[in-house]
């Protein structure tokens, strides 16, 4: 990879108008980090919190537990695919498996619209249950608020998740050092797309299928076969492959070189993002994960991803690096090189 | 008490449109428990779920935990005595204290209205971190989401708690029997009527202040007076002090008799009731305590309530009776006797 000049100013934030919360401040981008940052952290700062993970991971009764929570308020309720239901499990078990552990129950909390069809409750809830039971992590225990009719979006679930640390993977964003290998489980930007096709009202030959997943089954098998030369494990959601990889590489202090040649992009993800304007690397997945792994196991951690169906299209994408430190470089197919940096504001919003 | 007749079919479901979501089903009534049994709690079905507590006890590395999760939608977002950050801390870890639990984590999860001013953001943030380090339990991991102005009302907050069973003592709602004693642990009424005081703009000499507490400290106390002699508890918020009676009524089958003279009843609280035409006894309270104590240890329960400036007013109620089980009957203040039914719909929606 060439070489290319890094203005560390070259990106700012927006300007916002600076006293209110903006939808770009639910962008998983750089307007979310600065909020976290400045209206979250300071107050409530305490070790536990300070992780900044997917979730925490604290001692109870003697074992390393891990907590996670997500409030999924996605629009439309439903998609090709699946429905919010379906997201709302799916989420927070990946957020779990992605800290390394194994996910033991799920608690849920509703905002239910008034109004919402009970048909459509029936559908979203029915969902959940078999997500969960496929899973084989119960949801144990919930709650439900009704409001007004014009004070939500129909409904709003959130998903709190219970995993249990065993072995001795302890995957970390902060774990990536250079040398290391870079894989992806599966074709990118079909969850998102899905979303704005539908919105959209774009028509393909075959419709955009969202691709929420449980990767438990995936981060199983990756265990199994790399077990702790697994740096680091990563579900691309909110701001895509692009957002995740950033991360890795701000929160490790390492360069990361990714190659546009080898980016599995669908035909129709690519055609649908033509249509709108959007970038496939900044497009929200809910079925793909990545995972930073040590060179010596890079072909193990492949075969492993390949060996099961949800990682059948695994692939490299590129490599840790010493250089540029902070930053996503990516070589583009025709030759050159350009930052992927975080996104300012808003692609997409309510995508999950 | 006087026996009364009680025809069971005498308080039917309300006659609403039985194919949408209604503003009663977030009541804590009726129709909550109607939605629960029949849109939830199927598809869902597992030995967890069907507790139904406050929350969850699950094996956890050979220890019991307790998972509760609870979702706060409450209008408006600040009110005398505390807001919507105060309540959902409070909230959950008064939840999991009901369980016989001591609290150690929380997680939180928001949905914030593009437009929420970032200073009344900061100050719950700030009131979150407040309550719960007076707690001494620290909010290790959370979520945020933004939707678009018009799609929530300022914003929601889900908090869920983990905490662990200790010690002997495993209050529910299923234990009380004929003979126990029925405590509460102060004034009723207030942080319902403090929320609808200020949407109805309502002054009095002194203003109605919420009562939200941490009650944490309270169930501390009566386990060191009375242990496994404390049969239930409760924190009976949505659908106030009547509801909680009712669902102990039912869970344990047995009959509850209450004196009506001597529920604790601040005078404002009775004033606002009246003009507003509610009964003090639905309205929702955040920092009071029900326990069903066996008799022997009622005394010594009583005590250590008083013992604790949250507890200072506790007061005996009445008792578990074996006549009219699953109802609860007031003997009113001129003589007479009269059902406390769960509510059939709603009487103050988004009270938490």
């Amino acid at each position: 990879m060439t070489s290319i000049h890094i203005d560390g100013s070259a990106c700012p934030l927006p300007l916002v108008e600076q006293s209110r919360v903006q939808l770009g401040h639910g962008s998983g981008g750089k307007l979310s980090a600065a909020l976290l940052r400045s209206h979250f952290l300071p107050p409530l700062k305490n070790p536990y919190l300070e992780q900044l993970g997917d979730g925490a991971v604290v001692p109870v009764a003697g074992a390393e537990v891990v907590l996670s929570t997500d409030t999924f308020v996605v629009h439309p309720l439903e998609f090709p695919g699946g429905n919010i239901g379906t997201l709302a499990v799916h989420g927070t078990l990946n957020d779990v498996a992605m800290m390394g552990a194994v996910p033991m129950y799920l608690t849920a909390g509703f905002v239910l619209e008034e109004g919402l069809p009970l048909d459509l409750l029936d559908r979203i809830v029915g969902a959940m249950a078999s997500a969960a039971a496929t899973a084989g992590v119960p949801l144990v225990t919930g709650d439900t608020k009704v409001v007004e009719r014009g004070r939500a979006d129909g409904m709003y679930v959130n998903t709190t998740g219970l995993g249990i640390l065993a072995g001795h993977s302890r995957p970390g964003p902060h774990q990536a050092e250079p040398g290391d290998d870079i894989l992806v489980s599966g074709p990118i930007g079909r969850h998102g797309m899905a979303i704005m096709a539908v919105r959209e009202g774009l028509e393909f030959e075959s419709a955009i299928v969202s691709d929420t997943a449980n990767l438990t089954p995936l981060v199983h098998a990756l265990n199994h076969a790399a077990g702790s030369s697994i740096a680091v494990l990563r579900d691309p959601t909110r701001g895509g492959l692009a957002s995740a990889l950033n991360e890795i590489a701000q929160a490790s202090r390492v360069g990361i070189a990714v190659e546009e040649s080898l980016l599995p992009i669908p035909g129709e993800v690519r055609a649908a993002c033509d249509i709108l304007g959007l970038d496939p690397c900044y497009v929200a997945n809910e079925g793909v994960l990545i995972t930073v792994v040590r060179p010596s196991r890079r072909e193990a951690a492949l075969a492993a991803l390949r060996s099961h169906p949800l990682g059948r299209e695994a692939c490299w994408i590129g490599r840790v690096v010493p250089d540029h430190p902070g930053y996503v470089v990516m070589r583009t197919v025709v030759g050159g090189s350009r930052v992927m940096d975080l996104l300012p504001g808003d692609q997409l919003p309510r995508i999950c």
